[in-house]
Order: structure tokens, then C-alpha cells, then sequence
């Protein structure tokens, strides 16, 4: 199989758009139906957030090239949601998309085992679908990273590491010391990435950092030159397009700009009410995303 | 209810032990008729553990307070993993025991109160059992670890902030800047403890410290006089009693000790074979803990 770099910027070439949807099934925001169902218990629960996030890829997968579900709102949900997660992971598959856990485990060596194998490497005799990239919190250190590493390497996953959050607390512990403990973070994972390079000198091992400081994206890129960066925040949590461009070289490659409730709220805007139903107004603010997007992805 | 450390201090002085057994169950150590019922693939696998960790917290349940199920072994096996991590919680509540989940989990906030109501609120409508404490990871700073505060403020529950952990490793990013960035974690810990002290002083807002660096328990000791540590790796991971008697007040009370893979394979021990099952061999081992332990809670 292709190297996680290079399956992703295939795909990104194919949509046009370095755009991500996360998916943050927060129970009390879904359109309806779904809404509704929900309040019956969650094995109604479950199934309702299967069938929308079965509608939601339909919508998704003709415009971009992956997706991030977030564990912790099925994780709500108990074994019933965990089993909605891996239909939405299957699906998206199914329909072409990449999918990036966004789990943020870590632990000890044995146990970074575990989740690296439930998560990149299918679980036990496939117990759950093989995702393409996991993100990772590195506080526990080198060697509870280095399962992570090896099972990437395995099966040709993508790893984003915790570098830099983008909420407003996260400089309490990040940026710590001299240089701040963000920095020593990217230098290591730039250091792991070395040993998985692909075309165009991308790596396997990517790092998130804080869309939400965009002044600090240089900084970052000029750390970690072969790390793919995942930019969470684009939407509620302030990020905009702009200053976004340090992040990509000149085939528009380098980074992943996630959006969740700027796309799975737009249902209830305004200014897209005239469109008859939640999946168009989504597609709508998907095709917007993409177009603010465009102007930074080309020009830099 | 009361306190989480009150309730946590009464089992303890029941038990007369500070000891906790981790439920890490890696399928190929299973005892058998397990070992061999797993390999049918993820739902039998799934229905082997719930067997198996239904006998095993039958023969804890006399002698220890507290035990800690780590959710990464769980998880390889999918949703059915997940719906047997729920049955051992809620069959050790049952049986009386105190849950701590180890998880590890740690998000920007809105995720955070996700990942705090699935293990600490009861998820959604009861989708899981309301686990006793959960084990989370500070990397992403305050207001990603305040939603954890406040469900365990709203259940009654504890929680125990990773500082300083077991593995060799665990230097790399805890031990950066002066002071260490784990010192800096310690006091933000015991300051977010402050406010929901218990009897005796020990407070709801815990510490994962390494036992395998037994010098260093006096300086966190020192740093978080009010929190109960979590010391892991009794056992297999090379931590001994020796040294451990800085966590304790003279009551007994300020710690937990972890055992899990010393607990767990005990059954394999050639100077336990002469027992006729792995429940009579790993009651043998759980006792003899409790001995190793009580020299050093008692004369602190």
C-alpha cells in the first residue's frame, strides 16, 4: 500500500481541497430526524447516528479527500456508540474517503500496543476497520510512542502528534520552559517522520497545531519541514483562511484544515435556509470551505 | 454521595489495603478455558472477557478496594470490547468495588465533557457505568482538563492527572524546562484539588506518579500533599514496596498501588502450580501483595 503522504495527497489532488470534516456528533445538534431519535436511549441513538453519518458521507465524498471522526461523542454512547463509530469509519471507506481517528490516546508501551493495533491495525481479527491515521498525545514519551510509530510503519498509517492545541488554555503545560515544551515536541516528531518519508518529502508522522494562531504556523512549519499539519479549528473555533499558507508548499500540500460545526451546523443558518434540506445546506457550506480555502492553498 | 477520596479511604481501610489490580486483559494471556475461547474471533473474544473478568472480580473483590480496567484493551476487540469493559464495571460495582477507568483520555473542551460524561456521568442515558474515577492527560491544558473538574465535581467522582509516569521513557517531555514540566503539572494538580477536599485532607483530584523511581515520591509527595497518587507498575514494570511508604499518611491512606500483569499471570507462577486453578493462584498473588504492602502503609 501507498504511504499515508501519498494516499493523502492523491486524494487531496482529486477533490481540490485540503479541507477535513471533523465528525462530532454532539447528540443535541443533529438535524432531524435524527434529533428525535436520538431521545429514545442510546441503542436508538447509535443506529439514528449511523444512518446520518451514512447520509453525511454521501454528501461528504464527492468534495474531500478525508474525514475525522471524534471517538469521544460515540464514546457517550457506550458499546452501542462505539459500534456506530466503526460503521461510520467502514463507510467512509466504502465511498473513497480517508479516515482519521481523532482518539488522542497514549500510554505506556504495551498499552499504546493495544490502541495503535484497535485503531491502525484493524484490532483484534478485524474487530474494528483499519483507519488510515490516528492522532496521538506524546506526554508520556518516546517509548510510549514508539508502538504508534511501528504500527504505522505496518500498515502504512499517518500519525498526528499534539504539538500545539487550539484552545485558549493550551499554553499552560505547551508552552513551558525554553524553548517552550511545543517546540521539543516538534522537533521530536520531525525526528520520527524521517524514517517515513514519501513523495514530495512528506511524512507519515504530522502534528497538530492550533489553526487559531496562525502567526505561529511559520514557526511550526520551519520545525517540522516534513510534517503533514493537521489545523483543527477552522470555523467556531475563530481560525480563518488567512495566515493559513505558511502550512503548504506550492502543490497546495502540507496540512489538512478541519472544520466540524461550521459544516455540521450549517444546517441552521440563515443565509441557507432557502436550501430544502440539511444535506444541501451542509454541501453548501462544504463548497464554501473549500473555495476560502483555495485562495491560501494556490497562492502559497 | 460522598467524596470520591472518603469513599476510596473507606474501601481501604476495609480491605486493609491500598492495593488495586488493573484489569489489562492481553488476549494472549488469557488462562484457560479463555485463551482458547478467544481465538473464534471479536464476539466470542468479547464473551471470553466478560467470563473471565466476572471470575476474576469474584476472587478481588474480598481483598482489594479498587480496580482499574485499562480501556485500551478493550478497545482492540471493537464494540463488543467495549460492551465488555462495561460489564466488568458494572459487575465490580456490584460486587462493591471501586472502579477507577484507564483511559487516559484528554481533549480540547467540549470533548473533554464528552470523554467525562461517557466514564464519569454515565454517558448518555446510561449508556455506561458510572465509573468511581478515570485517568486523564493534562498535555492539553487547563480549560481542556476543566470539564473533567466539574463531572467529577457533579458525580462525586475522582480523577487522577498523568505527572509523572512509569515508563522508561517518560523524561522526555515530563522532565523538560526548570522546573520540570512535571513539577509545574503537580502543582496544578494540587491546586485544582483544593477545592474538593475530603476527611482527612486527601482531595478528589488525584496524580498518576511512577513507582519505579521510588526517590522521586517525596518530592511529589511534597508538591501534592493533598493528592491521592495513583503509584503503577507494582510488579512487572520493577516498582517494589520498598520506598513507597512517602505516599502514605499514618492512617494508610494517600495512594493506591497498582498491580496488573504480577496480579494477572500469577496463574502461570511454578511456585503457585501447586494450586489447583488460576482464581486459587491469583488469590495467592493478590495476598501476597497485600503483605508487601502493608509493611510499608502501616509504619510510614
Amino acid at each position: 500500500m501507498m504511504l499515508f503522504p501519498d494516499r493523502l495527497n492523491a486524494a487531496i489532488d482529486a477533490k481540490g481541497s485540503p479541507a477535513m470534516v471533523g465528525l462530532d456528533p454532539r447528540l443535541d445538534s443533529l438535524p432531524e430526524p435524527f434529533a428525535s431519535q436520538v431521545l429514545a436511549g442510546p441503542t436508538q441513538a447509535a443506529a439514528a447516528l449511523m444512518q446520518y453519518h451514512r447520509a453525511l458521507i454521501d454528501v461528504l465524498a464527492p468534495h474531500i479527500a478525508i474525514i475525522k471522526p471524534q471517538s469521544a461523542f460515540f464514546e457517550v454512547l457506550g458499546a452501542a456508540g462505539f459500534a456506530a463509530l466503526a460503521d461510520a469509519c467502514a463507510y467512509a471507506k466504502d465511498q473513497g474517503l480517508l479516515v482519521l481517528m481523532d482518539a488522542k490516546r497514549g500510554d505506556i508501551g504495551s498499552t499504546s500496543e493495544a490502541y495503535a493495533s484497535a485503531f491502525l491495525g484493524g484490532g483484534f481479527q478485524n474487530a474494528f476497520p483499519k483507519c488510515d491515521a490516528l492522532t496521538i498525545n506524546p506526554y508520556l514519551g518516546s517509548d510510549a510512542c514508539d508502538p504508534f510509530l511501528t504500527a504505522a510503519k505496518n500498515n502504512s498509517s499517518g500519525l498526528f502528534f499534539l504539538v500545539k492545541t487550539s484552545n485558549p488554555g493550551a499554553g499552560l503545560f505547551q508552552n513551558h520552559g525554553t524553548p517552550p515544551l511545543a517546540d521539543v515536541v516538534a522537533r521530536q516528531v520531525e525526528n520520527w517522520g524521517k524514517a517515513s518519508l514519501g513523495a514530495g518529502g512528506w511524512s507519515a508522522v504530522g502534528a497538530v497545531v492550533g489553526a487559531t494562531r496562525p502567526q505561529e504556523l511559520a514557526h511550526f512549519r520551519a520545525l517540522m519541514p516534513n510534517a503533514i499539519l493537521l489545523l483543527p479549528g477552522f470555523g467556531f473555533q475563530g481560525g480563518t483562511a488567512n495566515g493559513l499558507s505558511a502550512a503548504f508548499d506550492k502543490h497546495g500540500h502540507g496540512a489538512v484544515v478541519n472544520a466540524s460545526r461550521s459544516i455540521l451546523y450549517a444546517y441552521k443558518r440563515e443565509d441557507l435556509l432557502h436550501l430544502p434540506d440539511w444535506q444541501t445546506r451542509t454541501e453548501a457550506a462544504v463548497v464554501e470551505m473549500k473555495q476560502q480555502l483555495a485562495a491560501v492553498s494556490v497562492q502559497s
